[in-house]
């Protein structure tokens, strides 16, 4: 049987525009031979719908469209994922079509209510195991969570079903590293069975999610055959071919002559079953890059890419400091959009250098990116005129400093309002974290691009960046090498409030992701009052982030739905 | 037996106040010669923790903390509330303590995942029902969700437990006329199992919800025979005297001579099963005021009270437009807490009418709260003049428009940062909903008022408390009568951009609560060029109200933890 692993990336409630993907897909499948093409998880509906799911209308809307996919493509299996509304009860679901209609449903046993996951908010999960026969195959059906518990759906369908391949249709967000953890699980699941495992995951970036694809084929010895792109679609070929049921997997090569796609040659050897072998299931070298700063680079851009094009803008706005966040934030941005859909937006006050006004400038320049200046002074002298009289001649604080940040917030704003540019704002997960930000000044925007890259991450990916240039690349030295400033008073250094980032990147790092307690952060060896005084600020600035815009999670923690912590909370612990 | 309902208002994650507080109470209880005495659904941490509970050490620390209660009042039988780990999984249980330890624990069997509920995300579901036998008594012990479910535990203990009365510990939210709604179930409750129903429900504000109290007792007949006040903290006591097993209730008296706490003298008569009586379990009077503007206008006092004062702040600052919502929001704040931790600023601009002007100062003069003027017009000019270059002197729009807004902001949080006030919001549900507000502008603030108020309900409540006072009322008439304007434009009226207010709120009342579809809508009557448009810019404004200040939830379903979109959605249905 061959296979098609369609990597498609599916946007949220378009339920036609995900169709007509869906039918061109399968189409080109077929064209190149395919009997039967796979889709991620939800691909019809987009994932995750959310509160969508709780309008009887959209599920319904879903399962129209589908009929009309059966129909449009009869001649090849089709896989998508959806939702099913039955009864009361919404699954989901994964439907099988064939011949121009449905011929079969798998719905999701295992449905996941943690981290960014609230599954069981909405569906019901399913019972039953389902093993399709095409044409002498015997495929398992299954859906994300279900392949990452042991014993699962597929392993079942491998022992009491007979089923001689199983296929995951999955949506699994991206954090570094993540593509690791997928290919060693799936290791585990088809040296389990002795099964090839075919994982379908989707592509793309939602909201603050981002879908990294990396489609997998691994053969019954838990080898990795087949890996489709990472951050971008694809659609990849396997044959798998039975020889006799219990014999084992002849390899057959595809020879696709059509110019229009990419077609990955892969053949699914079968293996005798050696559990806890040591081979490894994917070269050291991509190894490496899967977890490394590249990767997490692709990441942003995708996710700006797709937050930006999904929500129908076309260009965006960025204050630019000539600090090392903007810098890369504009680099990110030029990489996912090009240059001539990014305009950056100088805005010197009183307290800006030379220096950072130069480097400013030229990021600017090294990227080709539209750049202007408006300096805030006049207006940061009005302010205080008018203020002068209700803030009572107090000393110069953060009052004065916030508003040179919220000044900045409202020009951009303007900007945005008058040129429909979506404002991206700059402030890395470090800052988040300890509020190290102005509400409605520099978290003005609507998205923000390096939200859950603690700082330290971000001089590696700077420099990663620059690496990729023969020049040196856009990021000026001096901006890598200056000591972080909010410049908005005197001779001011990110140091004089916040321990040293190194440090403070630890203390997210255990408390924040891995929600360690004050005493298990001492007995690990963090100094007592940073740690104390570094949570103190992580707790008493929920309510800032909770008015944050959303960014692109990179993280296995971020501040997003994977975290929900109270705003009014006591606890200090 | 005696027990005690201690309809308490803890606060999340304040598990040492929450501690001293509940054996505060269980010694009143115990002075007034209660056995037992009831606390609401995790007392003990505060509800809802939410990812609190992801932290083992914060549950541990609460169990630690229990063993101190039980120590500290060994008089008297404690049923409270509160998260407990068991090997790697945690319950939302309720613990029984008694002469010093811990004599029983009840898991949650129930646990709501719906709605602004999460519980699934966090613990285990138990599953065994608890019959606690104190004195003569058997007392099934069930929590929340628990009593909500038909043949739920404790009309399963009622069965086979041999149960005498059954017991709940709640932390039910407030919306308006939840209280009738509870009632009914009790009810239902009672007829079904014959036996006396004692729910406690716990009190006070928690981000966005509020919990309105109103803890009730019901006879083994359905008849509410004793209820708690709503939106304050209470301790009622109720004797249940158990004759035989099987033979009936006798009704016994309280005498209690110490002034220091309310007690309300209730009897639990018992009742023969009469399932289907039509008997009324509360007064007309009180049906009627359960579901009132009053109601509301309590839950919002109740919800900025806590806010404010659990979150560390003492003063507030509003702007005042002379419009109707910041004048509502004003009178709330100062009824919540006090004139003198009120400061209301008024931000006149060229477009600002006399009218408006006079009638913002006549709302403070009245109020009593501090009230200064801050005239926006010199920065407003000097913003169109730093922007004159960049805005190419394109027509005068929303662009300007937002200026004005975001000035406004700006100087609020400038005085919220100088003086620690926490900026409340006035922007209504409706205005949330399309989206007729302007992010960082009036929208900057701390905790939004109104945000699930539709309009038309806003002038019910400004004339519910107007009618409060003698003299006519804090609100000027021509605040009421007025076209309602934004005011950042010559002659403009919301009007002219929003359907009527009376349209707009059933449009969104129907899609936003009620998740019709524009067909549904269309069909139940309402006009379908209206409906797509105010559709559109519900999906559309999806992103501002993600970054919008939390509120107090008072409908079924509001723009927080119980309506969950995606922003990049492209669903029109």
């Amino acid at each position: 049987v061959r296979i098609a692993l369609a990597q498609t990336n599916s946007i949220v409630g378009d339920i036609q525009g995900n169709s007509r993907l869906i039918v061109a897909e399968a189409q080109r499948a077929l064209k190149s031979g395919a009997d039967l093409v796979a889709f991620p998880e939800l691909a019809l509906s987009g994932y995750p719908p959310e509160d969508l799911l709780l309008k009887d209308h959209f599920v319904l809307d879903c399962s129209e469209a589908l009929l009309e996919i059966a129909e449009s493509v009869p001649d090849i299996v089709v896989v998508v994922g959806l939702p099913l509304q039955e009864d009361d009860r919404c699954y989901n679901a994964a439907a099988l079509t064939s011949q121009g209609s449905i011929v079969g449903w798998y719905r999701k046993i295992w449905l996941p209510n943690y981290g960014v996951f609230d599954e069981q908010r909405y569906f019901t999960p399913g019972d039953t195991v389902l093993v399709a026969q095409v044409e002498d195959s015997r495929i398992a059906i299954t859906i994300c969570e279900d392949i990452w518990r042991a014993n699962g759906p597929g392993e079942v369908a491998a022992r009491s079903g007979g089923a001689s391949i199983i296929l995951n249709l999955s949506m699994s967000p991206y954090h570094r590293g993540k593509g690791l953890e997928r290919a060693g699980m799936l290791r585990e699941r088809a040296l389990a069975s002795g099964l090839p495992v075919i994982y379908v995951n989707g592509v793309g970036g939602q909201d603050e999610l981002v879908f990294d694809g990396q489609s997998l084929v691994l053969d019954g010895g838990g080898e990795v055959v087949a890996r489709a792109a990472q951050f971008k679609d694809d659609l990849v070929l396997v044959d798998v071919e039975l020889l006799s049921v219990g014999e084992g997997w002849r390899p057959s090569g595809i020879d696709s002559s059509d110019p229009e796609w990419r077609v990955q040659r892969a053949v699914v050897p079968h293996r005798s079953r050696h559990v806890g072998a040591e081979q490894e299931p994917l070269s050291e070298t991509l190894r490496e890059t899967m977890s490394s700063a590249g990767e997490v680079y692709a990441a942003l851009c995708l996710g700006v890419h797709d937050y930006v094009k999904k929500n129908g803008f076309e260009k965006v706005v960025i204050g630019i400091s000539g600090g090392i966040d903007s810098a890369l934030t504009a680099c990110v941005a030029v990489d996912a959009l090009g240059a001539d859909q990014v305009n950056l937006i100088s805005m010197p006050s009183r307290y800006s250098s030379e220096g950072t006004r130069s480097d400013a400038e030229c990021v600017a320049n090294k990227l080709g990116a539209q750049f202007r200046v408006i300096p805030i002074e006049d207006l940061f002298v009005q302010y205080m005129s008018t203020l002068a009289p209700h803030l009572q001649g107090g000393e110069a604080g953060v009052t004065e400093q916030n508003i040179q940040a919220r000044i900045r917030g409202n020009l951009l704003m303007a900007m945005s309002n008058k040129f429909g540019w979506l404002v991206l704002t700059t402030g890395n997960k470090s800052e988040m974290a300890v509020g190290y930000a102005t509400l409605y000044g520099d978290m003005a925007g609507g998205f923000a691009v390096l939200k859950d890259v603690p700082k330290t991450l971000v001089y590696e990916l700077a420099e990663y960046r620059n690496a990729q240039d023969g020049d040196g690349g856009p990021i000026p030295p001096t901006t890598l090498t200056r000591a972080p400033s909010a410049e908005l008073a005197p001779d001011q250094t990110d140091q004089d409030t916040l321990p040293p980032y190194g440090l403070l990147d630890r203390v997210i790092e255990a408390y924040v992701v891995d929600d360690k307690s004050v005493q298990e952060m001492v007995d690990a060896g963090l100094p007592g009052e940073t740690v104390r005084k570094v949570v103190a600020m992580i707790d008493g600035n929920e309510y800032k982030r909770r008015q944050s815009a959303p960014g692109v999670r990179i993280t296995p923690k971020a501040f997003g739905k994977d975290r929900r912590l109270p705003i009014t909370n006591r606890y200090r612990g």
